[in-house]
């Protein structure tokens, strides 16, 4: 019975779209199969939840995501 | 000084509304309780944190949610 | 399909004991019920998921739980 | 490599603000430089996230925050 | 820059071992490619944390799961 | 009355010591200190979790800590 957590960057912008519900969709299927795969884990009781997380709230190398993407552009 | 993190699907479709007000006051109270009457724990410093998350961020049996109830429906 | 953690100092020192096994077996009893008595939720698929936490990795009022504790003892 | 995931409630009513993009980016530099300091962590490799909770969705007391903010005005 | 967080019990009895060494590895090898796969997600910042939970803090249908499977043996 | 998590890797191997006792009331007092002069935080109700995670338990890369390090020396 896994619980997985997925925390991506919601991409477009500050107000940008993130992953689409198809991508969604293939990371749940994914990630499923791979704990059944890996350690035989049942799909039925294996739970996801994926959290898209604004670029102004996502911080690496001590800057928000939103100021190295800017840097990046 | 507990701290508790309860998620929960944001019901009523891809942009559905979650838990009403009263309902999430009602998981509030009752969590405190619960961790007062089995531990002993203040309620003063007990936190409960609720986060919805949305049907199509929510995978069971390798599927999102939204997939599961169109098929339950 | 809710998922619950819960978080709870491991009392009893450094290396105390937390919560007896009877102890957990209520809390996650109590939580699951709570969960269909005010959201209708599905006991066979509500999990819950406890983190003891030892008190030197506990903070509140910008101190460890063990220096809190020996100031009240 | 650390991870430091920072919760806190979204001020300014149910739906207030949270904290502005630049209190954020102050969050962001301070932690990461913390862990720096502390333990040598090196920040390219720090990842902090923050959530910004809704005040109905965060409890103290067997309350929302919502309630305990209306009796203080 | 994903962060996934993995949740598994800890099999094996209340004092079992949880998964190998090698099928850790094989968890993070396989999400971090998901991630690669689906979302062009770079795995020089992709970060898995796994997390094995004794059977005693995972309740699932408002038991431990200690005592889910001693019913089921 | 934030809630603040850190995430830490366990060094010197995988059975190795994760940072001492003092470290974390350093981390502890330092976030404290940095919520209240960022956002006006009261740190009697600020709460901060340290979790130390086995070097087998964490990925980045691809890969588990352990096998990044093992490289590296």
């Amino acid at each position: 019975m896994p619980y997985v957590n997925i925390k991506v960057t919601q991409e477009g912008g500050p107000n940008g779209t993130g992953p689409s519900s198809e991508e969604k969709a293939q990371l749940i299927a994914g990630v499923t199969q791979l704990l059944q795969d890996v350690l035989g884990k049942n799909p039925a009781t294996t739970f996801v939840v994926i959290d898209e997380v604004p670029l102004d709230n996502w911080g690496m190398q001590g800057q928000q995501v939103t100021q190295i993407r800017a840097k990046q552009s």
